[in-house]
């Protein structure tokens, strides 16, 4: 995988305070658990109230982490008055989410100017170790011409 | 479209004590508005937890309600034994998920014994008429011999 | 489905230039048959020197159609200076790919200026019918900027 | 990456057995490279006759080469009497299919009895190394009680 060079040396406080916006992530529980360049680290505790009719999380919420896990990935190369916004992704789910913590991990597979393409994975985090639960694919926009996008 | 015959007749209560179950539902405030066969429309009144950076509806949250409106529209042409579980979908984003009501429509493009096809189209309600915001399709499984899934 | 205004009106020309441009379509023995605004049919005989181990049509042949036609629809909503790139595309398949002939009907769901989202379908045409083997959404980029895209 | 133990030792003459019968492969003139457990590499000299209007590969021949890349990827871990289906695929393009030679690296991600997920991706050999061109994750089907279903 390339190494990335970050347009904007401040990305991780840019990154974090974009991400703090984002109601939805405190909604859920989920939390940033890391930002370097090209990569995110989304977190989430398991709770009763995001499940679907199994009991598993549901798997629009493993979608959730993954889709910032991706955005915000693409975004800490990204100049410092840029919006990042998101194209599609595509989730395949590989086994049933369930474990008491999720790890949603995103990387930029390609930085463009305009688009970038980035990869993310979610894990269980289980006593015996990790459960490969998703993995998504999705493509992300540069902003930067309008001012209503703030970060 | 094709029109479908459900193989069980009391497939809206199988849907609606399935959707029940979908503890997320109740989190984001989403509501199982309408069952036919092979179609399912969920509704989702916007609010301010459920945001993106910008003030929009995350994408997250538009995946989950059109993952389960593909999924209950495969459901409702299930035997009353099986479950369903989603093994992928992908969702193209069309415009700022932003207005007070949105509607998740899922249709059975193609149902099969194991494997069906869906399709779900996302509108947000405006005052002036609705405004495609969001296109899923996705491919749901039926499981029939798993005793660890019910509904 | 939205009506479209081509912003060219030279839109149908440019199309069938740019598509003859396409070796890969007289390899295979594609013909594009039907130009409209936002809308574009690609036809294909079935012959034995694209099939998949089975003797079906390869799923890639039907992508390569697929693809051209959701390029090309967006491409008669462009203007005349620009270039059309697939970003990404996904495609479902629905049934066995046999018959002696496929049609391919591309169509935009939502014009962007830079970036299209469009919906395609694929039919194998039987003696009785029309038989609907896949679909695909994709993404398609206009280019404007770039003096070595022609077409 | 798992590393996979084949259900069949037989795995890689099943496979090659079955790829010959890819008369397409032949036609745009890919061969079989590599055949490892959940692995398999196929590659594609470029001809002029396999483009799209700007001279570059058509992504539908990526797509051609990487679907087969997953498909097979997949069948060298199912057991003798099974067949492999494509149930659908995502193609992100990272940058234009220019060079003398591609090559599509396809791998399991996970290997279900029923479904497995697999991904590929697809490179330009170039005389300075190997550039990034497209990245796929497909579903893959594995069929055992269908008689006209052969290798």
């Amino acid at each position: 995988m390339a190494a990335f060079t970050p347009a904007d040396a401040a990305f991780e406080p840019r990154v974090r305070e974009s991400f703090a916006k984002q109601t939805v992530m405190a909604t859920i529980g989920a939390a940033l658990a890391r930002v370097a360049p090209g990569e995110i680290d989304i977190e989430l505790p398991n709770r009763p109230a995001l499940a679907q009719q199994h009991g598993f999380l549901h798997a629009g919420i493993l979608a959730t982490i993954l889709d910032s896990a991706c955005g915000y990935a693409a975004f800490t190369l990204m100049p410092p008055d840029a919006a990042v916004l998101s194209v599609e992704f595509k989730i395949n789910l590989l086994a049933p989410a369930d474990g008491e913590r999720f790890v949603a991990r995103g990387r930029v597979v390609r930085a463009g100017r305009n688009i970038s393409v980035c990869q993310a994975d979610a894990f269980a985090l289980l006593p015996d170790g990790e459960k490969h639960v998703a993995t998504m694919v999705g493509t992300m926009m540069c902003v930067r011409d309008r001012a209503e996008l703030r970060g």
